[in-house]
């Protein structure tokens, strides 16, 4: 089922504002919520709509939170989310980050106590959209054994790597697991087998069953041993700059709450002199003959802006049960 | 065979100064390459010392050159490299971008028309001898197939991320392909099988078989698409910043030489704020239960600093033949 965008974000802004959002922060957390389901991203758009709402209820999110500058030495800071809106706090600190940049060629801005930002990508696409690189990352709660090791202690701490470019940015958007934990469940529940190994299975054999990675806990890292370390690095590098929570704390806590996050944002040259530079790395990519016949070769980022093309033309697919669901939510003021 | 450091540096002094080198970046040079064969990177150390000379003979590496500014906005630097000797280079630029940090909380420097910066760890453990967070990258020759092709178009472009710790500092030294041509030629000679798949043989099936492997030059990046992904924007970043050569540029010249970099360097809170941040990530890190029972879970980095022990201990391990033929090498000064 596909629904029109603007009539997803108007859904989201009146069941924002019927929870204790004023009405600017109702209408920016509405606005990326639908934007992550028009690029494709549905389980950081309308499936986690309803799980936002209730933690809001519970008191994990604070809708009046503003986030605090706690220190500021020259283009870094240290910025407190104050348990506000994970999307809200994440998107101030991208254009602060953007701010520094434009100042001082770089900008680096750190945040801690903040909630889950949704979809990774919407803060590369922002900075993106305002012409400057961006690169940022989350901690999390653990969900992947280091390498070596049997219980899960580190968390996949999704990565953004996004580029300005005039013929749609170029924007990665990864987590560290191989597979997610959500698609996991949805290869188990479908009773399909993972297209590559995403993890072992209780007799210690790379697996693409899903659900015997899921009874083992041993999802497997991008790259063996060497996202068990990338893994790590990104949340030393996200607590220590911010020196707010680790994967350790998040994990002992038994809440994926007060996460941690890092913004960095780079000013390239003029685009008269980058995007010949760009046009050439892109093209070059895509004269690699395809395995599969008569397919093509994309750039991260590509295929959101078909997806989105496809959304705002055609409305945007929603799962029909959770729709349904989200049209019938009450708030908690009338 | 194990030789001592210091004899392991003044042979590669004596030759780099038999070559063109002066006295200082005969020194810096040589210290690095023993440094690389000391921490256990023999590979970037003696075993690649007479392929560094040939270069210099043959003119694409040349020991007079020095760096010069081309921009600076802020704490963003570009510079050119001149051709010089990579690693003199590298290390010039990391320490432009560890001052760029002290003097701004962040800094970066990139660099176009460099040489082979040989182990890309050295200038992570750079930065973290000097107290800050170092994260540097670099471009090469096209040896991988981006995600969803057959024909190499991506390099495998080594990152590194490092960050000061006073039990041993944690650097991530990794390149985007899960082996190296290098470790698959050499799994091939031993006729041996790889732990893990590398990547695909000739009929599309992932292979634990070297020589297929390198037959189909279909190496694997980490984590399939997503180190397909990553590896193009590490590309994109270096040659946008640096307005230097592509991996698809170096590749087209046929020589993996004029290669791009960047060197960002994040200044940290004092240690007594850090350190407890990063005991409380490592030692959480290592309560994960030991796949082999008896074994320990190791940091990026950790081993580094056992085999650097053991080599000032007892000497560096060399592999003889190469060592006899170093020994050999004749300046073409006398």
């Amino acid at each position: 089922m596909r629904v029109p965008f603007e009539k997803l974000k108007s859904e989201f802004e009146r069941i924002l504002l019927s929870i204790g959002f004023n009405p600017e922060k109702a209408l920016q957390c509405a606005t990326i919520f639908s934007e992550n389901s028009r690029d494709g991203v549905y389980t950081h758009g309308l499936n986690r709509f309803p799980v936002f709402v209730e933690l809001v209820k519970d008191g994990y999110v604070n809708p009046d939170a503003e986030p605090s500058k706690e220190h500021g030495f020259g283009s870094l800071e240290q910025w407190n989310g104050n348990s506000g809106p994970g999307m809200l706090n994440a998107r101030f600190c991208m254009n602060r980050a953007i701010d520094l940049a434009r100042e001082n060629g770089i900008g680096c801005v750190a945040v801690k106590n903040t909630n889950h930002w949704m979809r990774a990508g919407t803060y590369g696409w922002q900075a993106a959209e305002a012409g400057l690189i961006g690169i940022c990352f989350t901690n999390t709660i653990a969900n992947l054994p280091p390498w070596g090791g049997l219980d899960p202690r580190l968390g996949n701490n999704p990565l953004v790597v996004a580029v300005p470019h005039k013929d749609g940015h170029i924007v990665l958007d990864m987590a560290i697991s191989q597979y997610s934990v959500g698609k996991l469940n949805q290869y188990k529940s479908n009773n399909e087998t993972l297209p590559l190994p995403g993890g072992y299975d209780d007799n210690g054999n790379l697996s693409t069953d899903a659900a015997a990675v899921l009874a083992s806990q041993r999802l497997l890292p991008i790259g063996f041993w060497k996202g068990s370390g990338l893994s790590l690095v990104l949340d030393l590098l996200a607590t220590v700059l911010s020196q707010g929570n680790s994967t350790a704390k998040i994990t002992q806590s038994g809440k994926e709450s007060g996460v941690s996050q890092v913004f960095i944002c780079i000013k390239p040259a003029d685009s008269s002199t980058t995007e010949p530079l760009i046009d050439e790395i892109i093209s070059y990519t895509k004269t690699s003959r395809p395995v599969e016949e008569g397919s093509t070769i994309s750039y991260p980022g590509e295929n959101s802006l078909k997806t989105r093309e496809r959304s705002l033309r055609d409305g945007v697919l929603v799962d029909e049960r959770i729709w349904e669901k989200v049209l019938e939510i009450k708030g908690i003021y009338y």
